[in-house]
């Protein structure tokens, strides 16, 4: 018989679309990995208690089989701290130091008596206007992770995905970021517009994303007609599904890209998918640019595990 | 009882989301009007003779009160010539005088004696890649309004919708063109991304919509940036529908009109529905650029009664 697992607390990355819950060692290892419904799914329909129900029920299916007698602390980023999710955390605002999230945290009233769970705040912006929430535990790991024993980290960090983040990181805080929706138009034109019986369902033609990238970098405002000359060539020059998505996934990246106002010369660090970083990689290295890749799981752990243990410190709770 | 209406000839108007068919006089005049389903609801699922039997019904139950004995023949333009309509009818080449469409009208077998149906061409360019199917109606129509006896027209031309036309028109001729997805991305925005709930369903801020044509125009590459901030405005500030919409619409149509390439001081011919063609030219007042406004419905006509006319003269048909 397998030996029960019992973390010293508990990591939880709960988004719009899926629940991550990592059992975690006193060293910020992890023991054991759950998953359970995103925000998305427990949200709809549903107001206050019942919609917290919701969510309590989703995540004790994630990390019941952990639980002991002993309350486990849980720290939990992303979406789940919205509005429409279990509880809201609040954000706060830029220029923030991303070694500050511990004193915003929000702690959510579980019925359940072994369950402590604590929501790690967005961060908020007003000129112009713009949220993260989630982004910022990955951005707390990077700098932890990234600073030395004496000084603090500075750059340009993109995190791509459904909603892409630039942040311009000055010593471990974030003074600025900005969103682009190119994972979300991806999906939308691909799915839903005229486009969507052009492109293929996953291969990628690589010169057409890399030739794309360069012409939406040099003429943004190229964009729409760009991306509707795909679904000409198609009819004009015959079908090419793996060359289209090509296309249409260059010319959104190329637009960010562009949208970035990135400095020559100017390293990026991408945070996320392995897969995703790699692409935003090529599109930087066709722009003569370098970019430093990291796993955005390890940052989110990382990040979350120095705010529990920031909580330890401060709240004397267990560790 | 009413007289019957008895048409020399009837126009149809045939795009992917209506049908709309005029009884004709011999003067350009409109006797009646019918309409009916659009392509997209006539082209699903079904192949071949089906789906012509489809189109077919679909014009008879539009125009069969008109019918007599006698064969009439109908001019169609729009998405009922493409692939997935009822009869291929191909495209004409740029550059490409717009006084030529008759030549490679496309006849369509009808099963019902009593209709001698035509399609009009559509017009492609492959550098880049772009198609038009119907615009090129509305050009036909607008150039034969415009030019005077001895000379004809030349300018930008606008045809603003689901997918805006921009043509660069040379003495009758279309010599370029390009295609902005700006009414299909704007409906895809406020109908299926993040924004949706940020967005009212009809009325618009015109002054949010100005600024953000202001703001796109300027900085194309910052449009996805600022969609987002639209969201997180809403958040932040206080959902105000009515400004979310005016920005979304301007952001899309400041970043089409950037893609325009105008030269300062270039007046702008817009066709389509005068409600888009006032918001358009409005846009195009805030960059200091001067519109004529035609409408859309009296070009089409304009266009495929003069198509007729060169019919009857070449093939000497029934007028």
């Amino acid at each position: 018989m397998d030996e029960a697992v019992r973390p010293h607390w508990i990591a939880v990355d709960w988004g719009t679309t899926h629940l991550r819950a990592y059992a975690m060692d006193g060293q910020g290892g992890v023991l054991a990995r759950g998953h359970g419904l995103g925000m998305g799914a427990l949200s709809a329909g549903d107001a206050g208690a019942s919609r917290q129900a919701n969510f309590e029920a989703a995540l004790l299916g994630a990390v019941e089989p952990w639980l002991s007698d002993r309350p486990v602390a849980l720290i939990m980023c992303g979406m789940v701290g919205s509005r429409q999710g279990w509880c809201e955390a609040g954000y706060l605002p830029v220029p923030q130091s991303l070694f500050n999230l511990c004193e915003a945290l929000a702690e959510v009233p579980a019925k359940d008596q072994r369950l402590t769970p604590f929501i790690v705040p967005g961060i908020s912006q007003t000129d112009p206007y713009d949220v993260m929430r989630g982004e910022e535990t990955q951005l707390a790991g990077y700098v932890s992770q990234a600073s030395g024993a004496n000084s603090t980290v500075s750059g340009r960090v993109c995190l791509p995905g459904t909603h892409a983040k630039w942040a311009r990181v000055e010593s471990g805080a974030v003074i600025h970021f900005s969103t682009a929706m190119t994972g979300e138009l991806f999906d939308l034109i691909t799915e839903h517009s005229i486009l969507a019986h052009s492109v293929s369902d996953d291969a990628l033609d690589s010169e057409a994303f890399r030739d794309s990238v360069l012409a939406a970098y040099h003429d943004p405002a190229c964009l729409t007609e760009a991306l509707f000359s795909v679904r000409a060539e198609g009819l004009l020059a015959g079908e090419d599904g793996v060359r289209a998505r090509g296309r249409v996934s260059g010319l959104l990246v190329g637009a960010e890209l562009a949208g970035a106002k990135l400095e020559p010369g100017e390293p990026v660090t991408l945070i996320g998918a392995p897969k995703l970083c790699v692409a935003y990689s090529e599109a930087l290295a066709a722009l003569g640019l370098d970019a430093a890749l990291l796993d955005g799981e390890a940052m989110v752990l990382r990040g979350l595990s120095d705010i529990h243990a920031q909580l330890v410190e401060r709240r004397a709770i267990s560790a």
